[in-house]
């Protein structure tokens, strides 16, 4: 397998509120809400460095299409890690997710392998951390 | 928020058993498992394409990290989705995946996007999505 993840998708409940919340309260840059043309279709891409997009998709059309089960969100199942050029940063982006309607869940910190970081979850809960790189250089 | 994703870590049940699907049956590329001289440190990278790092994590060391509830894994929370170059590659990647332990959850069909993908889960449940691109040129 040649190692290229293209496309991340987050199963939301509710399309709008988190276009909002990626899109007007994080700043991401979005054509907005596209595919409602087909059954199941609508969906939001977020276009992010290296190739990479950030997809939002409602969680029961996710589920029809993985032919998954809809559960709890289960945050510690994972976690987005956003990675930013000073520990400055990470305090500001993390006031901006807050109030775009973010929980903190761990307020910015040194963490043990050298860096400074911090958790916050989005509106369907779940977990991105904003990352001053450390030793681990990430 | 400029827009960069630079780690998307899953939080795993066995560290080892997930080491060994990512990185042998799918061949991922990693130095194997890291950071045990830290408490809660053990943590498994794999270097992709676009400088975006996956990383493997404990499930209870991720939780007590972000301070997020460990609930089930909840597949229609996310999918992750790897862009290969041919039918034929999602089809080969898909046995691939298979034999290393994958579960097949939706075997490789055309898509009303214009594309060709299917679906495996993981040892933990979380949805990983092999897509030929289609219309939506992803």
């Amino acid at each position: 397998m040649e190692p290229h993840i293209t496309v991340l998708t987050l199963g939301v409940r509710d399309l709008e509120r988190s276009l909002g919340f990626y899109r007007d309260g994080l700043g991401l840059p979005t054509e907005g809400i596209v595919g409602t043309e087909f059954e199941d279709g609508a969906v939001v891409f977020f276009e992010l460095a290296g190739g990479l997009k950030l997809a939002l998709y409602p969680r029961d059309a996710l589920a029809k299409d993985a032919r998954a089960p809809i559960g709890p969100p289960g945050p510690a199942s994972f976690s987005i890690g956003h990675n930013v050029g000073s520990n400055r940063e990470v305090d500001v982006l993390m006031r901006d997710a807050e109030r775009a309607g973010a929980t903190i869940a761990v307020p910015p910190r040194d963490t043990f392998w050298g860096g400074y970081a911090g958790y916050f979850r989005d509106p369907d809960g779940n977990s991105l951390e904003l990352i001053m790189r450390g030793s681990w250089g990430f």
